[in-house]
């Protein structure tokens, strides 16, 4: 029972997936992909997470594609203006420790950032630890 | 409803999560970022995707943390090679036409390649669309 909560301490983690919709943000943010990486690491740094990787692809005519590397896992983003939608993802693994907090500021920045008025978010808990067998 | 369908299948998409325990795959492949790369990239490119953007980092001593960025979204990978654990993330959006048989292609080449013994598979469906209010 020590080793496998060990384990779950250096392999787990948690995932936030976002669906925001109709964005009111600047439309340059959706539109431009440095303008977005400027923002999104920005926003990695202020919510306590250690950047170690940055790439992001600009879509003809508009529209972004990007992720940022983290010590802590990643965040990646994908725009559309055209509907203006952004789909999100925050993935944070508590290698030493939980990193929970610094993942939940991150969302929250991003949230604000984007002006989204309607937001279906799913979380996943991640975890290293097979699955007990079904008895 | 025209336009809500069209709405679907312009900002919907599909995004598989697997946490891969028990990887009994080369110990390379989940130490060193530039045999991951290599990998991940080709992956991408035999199961029909167009890779626009790549980012891998080595951690010390050992540990890879990536993302393959493509036109039909991405693919993110963090290894734990001191707990033979992958977590794996590819996500596809659907803007011009459905992308999710790549997807599929695409995560059972990556399993394939990492050989784990236990997997757990989170599937969620992305989509640009407001949910419709609770009445």
């Amino acid at each position: 029972m020590a080793s496998e909560l060990t384990a779950v301490a250096a392999g787990g983690g948690h995932h936030w997936i976002l669906d925001l919709a109709d964005c009111r943000c600047e439309r340059d943010m959706l539109c431009d992909a440095a303008s977005m990486q400027t923002l999104c690491v920005q926003a990695c740094a202020d919510s306590g997470m250690r950047v170690v990787g940055q790439c992001f692809h600009q879509f003809q005519p508009e529209g972004v594609t990007g992720t940022v590397l983290l010590a802590e896992s990643h965040l990646a983003i994908h725009t559309w203006p055209e509907l203006n939608y952004v789909a999100l993802d925050v993935y944070v693994c508590d290698y030493s420790s939980s990193n929970v907090g610094k993942g939940q500021r991150l969302v929250r920045c991003l949230r604000d950032m984007l002006k989204a008025r309607a937001v279906r978010e799913h979380q996943v808990p991640r975890s290293s630890v097979r699955e007990p067998s079904a008895s």
